[in-house]
């Protein structure tokens, strides 16, 4: 936490795109954060940030933002930046991002590119914020000072992890998950889902998403070395199912997810709405800025999470769970609900840096 | 077949409500049937149906149907009707429907009321066709002499079990069945959904819907006892797991299947797509008048089926199967598109119907 | 405003619905107001809040609320409550209001009973506050003190008049006003609408609406008389013509006017923007708790207002008006965007309320 | 109708987008047309048709086309061709449009390019056949044997003058028309609308939409002069306003229109509804094979027209049209049904072709 008032200042990356958007309208009214750069394609570059955008978010453009000249995405244009988020497309994000971190910034992005790094910290801010300490290596593998590089996990990923990581705790490994997901059309970027394929419509595939899916958890859940050097990944008995599907809803991916446990006998469905409800995380714990109130909200009532009704519990970074039930082929059903453009992505990236600020690892 | 030009004539029991007028719509054209009667509730009874509905088909209401007077659902506005359909709501269906049955007739019920009941076969026309043949002891059980009752299936459970059935004939029983439904609005009924439950939305819960997927499919696969007077439920090692959600789709249930078999190895996703494609039931060796030309469409596209586009294979009385894929927990997976109002509902009382006539069971 | 930290006791009538719901979620952080009773159907009186509704907004129910004991509505129960906001269904809304108003309550009532009624006053907040100066006179009527009864319009009214208002304050009386309107479906309540209705299309019908729209504004933009007894209606040269369509849209009517002034030359597009831009109404002069910074939001965009975006404009409370070009039949033609539920129902009964007390029609 | 039975050879330029699919869809089962080549961008030339083309339609593609080896738009490619469909892009019509006339086929296109060439014919087939008329003079301009261009008119446009035309050839001229529609999201092709732009939305602006819909029913309702070497305008005192508006629609454009007629009194609603009814075109006359049963379907239920239920009505080639009431503003108004892609594209482009067979323009 900053002991001036002097706010730290935020460098945005694809700053046009959906996931940009959504950084500048979560950060509007930021306590420590001011957006402070604006980058985007070389299209944009040049143009003030209220002519490059096309905006789409509900609320509207904060004043800030609206005569900030776009900037192309070279680390020269954001010398004074203290915190870069990167909201690129994965075509992109490869090589920007590195040479950002290359250029010593704090980097924390949203795309998939160095997920499965094995010296990039792939961070769910209410799972996995240790992490976090692999950075020191991190520093000394490319040679830097300061700067670093944290990519939050894939949307659907990250709701599933906020459940799992209490239950792990509570019960040890689990050997079998099988996830089921309902997503929403935010989560393919904009012009993104053309509305004749979605309207009346469900596509049951979305590119690549049930690899990560069935990849990602494996390295979050799993744990750091003690010589914070390297990942390991969650017991390799733990076998995940992922089966991704696109259905028309605006914000919020349903995800339906079961699970057999190592131990016998399961804990039971109150048992474990108990043990989700109590789960505290990083943000909480550090009182972080943006953090919600509870990681994980617990619905008892027969029809919930519903995308439409609790999308924005946590003001959209916490999950909503609901319907815990014992599963007769595995041993628990549950749904779960996960806001995908706020926790699933930009929301994320923002507590992963406030708990970065808090941890020291950026200073103003 | 009927020998001569005669038609069988039809009453439809609920005709006003969702079911009722899918019937009417599937039967306006047929060669063998036509509708003669139509009763609905005593609010409706005595009114011409063109007033006494509010229709709800995208194709134009008959003109047959439209000056019929709506009668009272009792066996004697009835005579003469060599076929009853019943789209009833289960209040009602199982007084009503039990009256037509004692009074010799020959009922296809769409409702849940006698699908347990262990003297009514649960047919679903693609898979269990023989089931049929207990009609003689449910008629001796009624002394009844041509009447009987024949129920057909939920209609999620139908889709599922015509792609299980062709697994379990190729490869033996099932140990363990996890399905996710996305299931239409179209399901509910009229009014049914509200439109402030499900535009934007998806609500992870229908009522009583996972129970019917669990049990359902064990009397369907099960079979028939050789002395022709009780159903065995499928091996009692295969279990179930259904979870059921609506979401805002007209027609056409999605469904996500994954399948663990007994035996050892699993068959390949060619193997099963190739035994799924080559499947053939009865209303193909029988020539039905609505037969689907095949049980099963087999996509091999990545992201097929999708209800708006695959719905009305087989003219709505087939299923559609795509995405066959190894499953990480289980064995297989894939997904399944059936169409909830016409093979999930009316078209396989239809079928059902002109089984039982090939078959023998019902004369002009 | 009240001089004290001392808040105005509200009493909700028809509290469970979707009107009263909206009531309940703007209420919840209001400085001077405080829902200290809620009544409902004989049904629903004597459970707790949370347990006799179901709950259809988006933000979380109010703590305040959730185990109020749910009344009836008569007048006895709500003793204490310095302002009673009706939500009631037009069908009880007529005599439980009428019991309120002898029983000398202050009530605001987005029921449709009473608009016509000529000692009541119908008052959009945004539009002609000062109709509330005859409410002496129909305290006189009816014999009491302190209380009064005042309805506001019916939803697309509401945001059609505020558009209106101040084109006849600068350019004098209209000579022709067409409009059509693309309506959402919170509009019908709930469950209102089915979404086997909507889903996929339109409804080019809504019962009773055009009436509304072509008789209300003649009121609302009427004057009072200088004896402050009775209300004239605007010119009677001035024509409305209304067409009303239900959309698949969760909030927001949509609406396209032309309107022909008398005068000619007609005010030019950008002359109307301007005039529009600038308009300042009673909530914004007093100062109300939940005025919008500004009644109009004009757009330059060439495709806006949308409702998915520009509905919550000034919270909910504002219009958003855009497209404003020359119409080659009438003289001008724009888009105009209303929230329904918020300043076309709650929202301009609390507005009204807090014009009220500012008035000093209310007092602790 | 060709004497023998062989059929005219179709190509369809611009085949694999929706225009294009459209086309080959409603030709599948054509008693007089077969597709015989399809031409698309030199992208997809080359590849077989299936595996160039994103199928969209609900129909699954006809056998037929499924192995033409997709071509490149130029004329030496479709040599055999009896009729070019085209389906292309206003970005490409223009000049292989062009192309293909100077090579003397006979063209029919779906695009804007040419409608306002003083020497196309711009026909609505339920409309103005006889401006095909003008055919002989475009010859004769551009050197011709048997070759023509003829295109058909904007979707929005084309569902007006229909029903604008028996009102005129019963009651004379029309003064003034004022009209705003809701359109479908398929009007604007593929991908075209965001789902993210639509889902819960409207926008109310379609590019170029309105001064289309302004400016070619007075070419379409206009006469052609007795030499038949051009065309005139309707009377032009008929003003016309439109407001575009794209709606949460797959297929059907709805239009609330008002009329103020010349004469008076104007016609009552009865009158017109009867005339409406009563309307015989071109295709009816000529008995063409795809000929709507009637032009204009009439409801006279209170909320019908609706996209969902109506716009199949005559196979997609007729209109609906409903609620004809008097206008306090103008005369009278209504509210009116187009399949945009149907008779609003495709279909229309078909029945000029079958109309021009009738006529003799084209042959085997």
């Amino acid at each position: 936490m900053p002991a001036t008032n002097q706010k730290y200042k935020i460098g945005i990356l694809g700053a046009t795109g959906t996931v940009g958007q959504r950084f500048i309208t979560l950060l509007a009214n930021h306590p420590h954060f001011e957006v402070a750069r604006v980058g985007a394609s070389t299209r944009s570059a040049g143009k003030v940030y209220k002519d490059a955008v096309a905006w789409k978010m509900a609320s509207a453009m904060p004043d800030r933002v609206k005569d900030l000249v776009v900037l192309e995405c070279s680390p020269e244009k954001f010398q004074g930046c203290h915190i870069i988020f990167s909201g690129l497309d994965s075509e992109y994000a490869g090589e920007i991002e590195m040479k950002f971190l290359k250029a010593d910034f704090a980097v924390f992005s949203n795309a998939k590119n160095y997920r499965q790094d094995p010296s990039v910290p792939l961070v769910v801010p209410l799972v996995n914020a240790d992490h976090l300490n692999l950075i020191p290596h991190q520093r000394k593998i490319h040679g830097l000072n300061k700067g670093f590089l944290v990519t939050n996990a894939n949307c659907s990923t990250t709701g599933l992890v906020v459940a799992l990581k209490p239950l792990m705790d509570a019960y040890g490994p689990l050997d079998q998950v099988i996830v089921h997901t309902m997503q929403a059309i935010s989560g393919a970027g904009y012009p993104g889902c053309s509305a004749l394929d979605i309207l009346d419509n469900v596509v049951p595939y979305i590119s690549g998403e049930e690899e990560k899916m069935e990849w990602e958890p494996l390295k979050i859940l799993g744990s750091i070395t003690k010589d914070l050097t390297s990942f390991e990944l969650a017991p390799s008995t733990t076998r995940i199912s992922a089966t991704c599907n696109r259905v028309p809803v605006i914000d919020g991916h349903t995800m339906c997810v079961q699970v057999k446990f190592r131990r016998h006998p399961a804990p039971s469905p109150k048992d474990i709405e108990a043990i989700l409800a109590a789960y505290t995380s990083a943000p909480q714990k550090l009182a972080c800025a943006t953090s919600p109130e509870k990681a994980i909200y617990v619905s008892t009532e027969c029809d919930r999470p519903q995308p439409k009704l609790d999308r924005d519990n946590g003001n959209g970074n916490a999950i909503t769970v609901g319907r815990v039930r014992e599963c007769p082929v595995l041993d628990i059903k549950f749904t779960l609900l996960v806001h995908n453009t706020i926790l699933g992505a930009a929301g994320s990236g923002i507590l992963n840096a406030e708990i970065a600020v808090a941890k020291g690892l950026i200073s103003l």
